[in-house]
């Protein structure tokens, strides 16, 4: 999918997106890479705030799924159910969040599960970079629910 | 602690929490209460956006510990290592976050390491309020750190 495209989707459809200034560097089947500005997201320390980083592996995980289940033609409800975060290193600088298509036997049984039941979930992961290093990694649980 | 001082001090020293439009309703040793409008925090189904439920979480119970150990004389960082959140429910409406006093025992024992080891690490709980049901559920585990 065009970047240009998938953002201006996040940025009408979630505005929030927009005020972390997520910006879409890639986004393709085999992963999608959104970027952040430090200076949107500062905290008390003068790195990057926690909540930022979540929102911005979350909005990753959920475009990931939205554009391989687009490419299915599913075009029904996609929603978090359960999402972790471990923060590994303070933030410094600019980041971005990248999540990467799960393995072939989860995507399938999801698809699968979908087609069938109208309804599946999958478990997605995401990463945080900053600096040339992992500074948080994300998991996060979605379902999508057709109609 | 006076919740006007609480929210002026989060908004100039986390930004994100101006453009969530978090309101400290109520600030204190035995909660902290955040509020947030859902105008400011939609997501693509006109439900509150996964990362602003996040996010004001993480801030509720940063505030608390902030709060709690203020009033023990610390004065250190204080820094989140791990979040999860599990979202139960859409949030239709306005929400707010709650975080309550961990029990006794758990404050206890963070506030003699603290004192003994200038490091120590608690796990808080939140809970997103909307339209009179609980949401989502957040736990965290925040280090505070001395120097």
């Amino acid at each position: 999918m065009d970047p240009v495209l998938l953002e201006e989707q996040l940025h009408s459809r979630i505005p929030l997106s927009r005020q972390l200034g997520a910006r879409v560097a890639e986004a393709g089947m085999d992963l999608v890479r959104l970027t952040a500005p430090l200076e949107l997201n500062l905290n008390h320390r003068d790195t990057a705030f926690g909540g930022s980083l979540s929102s911005l592996a979350i909005l990753a995980a959920w475009a990931w799924l939205y554009l391989a289940s687009s490419s299915e033609g599913f075009h029904g409800r996609i929603v978090i159910q359960h999402g972790a975060m471990d923060y590994i290193a303070p933030v410094a600088g600019d980041f971005e969040a990248v999540c990467r298509r799960p393995g072939t036997a989860e995507w399938n049984e999801f698809r699968e599960t979908l087609k069938r039941r109208k309804r599946a979930r999958i478990e997605l992961r995401a990463a945080i970079h900053s600096g040339g290093r992992v500074a948080a990694t994300f998991a996060g649980r979605y379902v999508a629910l057709d109609g």
